[in-house]
């Protein structure tokens, strides 16, 4: 089952994080292509992390140069035995939605990964064919619920006439859908009475936490949303792990202030 | 202004149309390529139809060789004079949409189109910097409002304390960044009395409405999307264009259909 094959990499090496991959140009030595740099960093760190989440933004940006480093990103990363999250935010209607995982979640595509992220907006049509495919193949979609950007609450908080928030609502139609082995939440670190409230509501949902460093978040931020077992959650870092002059010490860094709020 | 040059277009050959470029294994001819078959309905309606709208998915579904098909398809539909529509529905904090813009709308990049959609469920944060760009090198953007899947309402029909459903406030939102050049929205044909009331709510927002043919929308459930003018839309036709056995007729009939309700 794809979360319990990430939460079992995440306590044999008692890391509830990930490796955020965001390469961009000014971050790469001289030379040094995009797989280069996310080998160096993933050399640095596999051992002592379960988990990279490659931002798909990144190497789109640089064509399909940036594709192909993707690619290769993503199989040298599963090779090393890493969890991969591609952080790609799809969505779409049910036969797009489709196409979209076989993208991610056919065995031996170019860009076959663990987990992606989806975005709810069009409802359960555009989720379902996600599912359907991770049971088979074995991976999970983390669906945005409450993202960490400052302006996540102008559509994220409005107030349903249940005297709900859309965020809610939303995480409530993704639960309805009952898989929690396959289907997990985005909700950002920068947020954190939401992030409790959520793991309040949904006490066995596997939660990917982004927002931790660069945007404000802290390891204390983040306390309220682990579940009952110590478990259910994985921290991304990227800026604060590869942007760092010393990658392994950054993420060995996250991983004391996340045993020290245990 | 891009829009402007969208409306030109589609008045110089009085069809205010787009042919979806949606191609399936299946629709393939034996040793026919992605780009083959774009090509093929490319050139037999190039001179009738003013846009096409690649669906990166079906695309990303063939991995680097399908992403290598769409470069090349955006580039010869907008050597033929097409305005090209990425239907991609990207969506993400503002550093990371800074990174999809530029994968978009950078000149001379391998993916850039006129016209990208995105997903604002992150807000403005991850729509101001496609904006940015979109004014610069003259392309827009089509944010998600109401789209044309059955599921659509689960999240977008949801009313708010404000007794405005979550898509009327989706669109205000949008509304408010004062950029009806670059910024249009997605609305469905087959929510024919969501698009009267968002007409009728934003009389000059450009409308790019999926959903026609194979979804169940037809000209008539259309008409009242367009505007005082009777331009502001265009609708997009996939399976019905790309998936008959003459690609041609069917945009001649779609064209024709569209004349019939003015």
């Amino acid at each position: 089952m794809s979360f319990s094959r990430l939460q079992k990499l995440i306590d044999a090496k008692n890391a509830p994080i990930c490796a955020g991959l965001d390469p961009r140009a000014s971050m790469l030595n001289g030379g040094e292509s995009l797989f280069d740099f996310n080998k160096r960093v993933i050399d640095a760190v596999y051992d002592i992390v379960p988990s990279v989440k490659p931002q798909s933004a990144f190497f789109e940006a640089f064509g399909l140069g940036g594709l192909e480093s993707l690619s290769k990103t993503i199989k040298y990363a599963r090779q090393k035995g890493l969890y991969v999250i591609l952080d790609a935010k799809r969505g779409d209607i049910g036969s797009t939605a489709e196409a979209y995982a076989e993208a991610y979640f056919s065995s031996g595509s170019d860009f076959e990964c663990d987990a992606l992220t989806v975005n709810a907006y069009l409802g359960s049509d555009g989720i379902k064919p996600f599912l359907e495919l991770a049971k088979i193949n074995d991976k999970a979609i983390f669906a945005l619920v409450k993202t960490s950007n400052p302006s996540s609450g102008e559509v994220q908080d409005l107030l349903t006439d249940s005297g709900e928030s859309v965020y809610v609502s939303v995480a409530k139609t993704l639960d309805a859908l009952d898989d929690s082995e396959h289907l997990g939440f985005v909700v950002g670190a920068t947020y954190p009475e939401q992030l409790k409230e959520l793991r309040l509501k949904f006490p066995t949902t596997f939660f990917l936490v982004p927002g931790y460093g660069a945007q404000g978040g802290t390891a204390k931020d983040i306390a309220a949303a682990f579940n009952a077992d110590g478990g259910g959650v994985v921290v991304n870092n990227s800026r604060g792990i590869i942007a760092a002059a010393d990658p392994r010490k950054a993420a060995q860094d996250m991983i004391e202030a996340f045993r020290g709020i245990k």
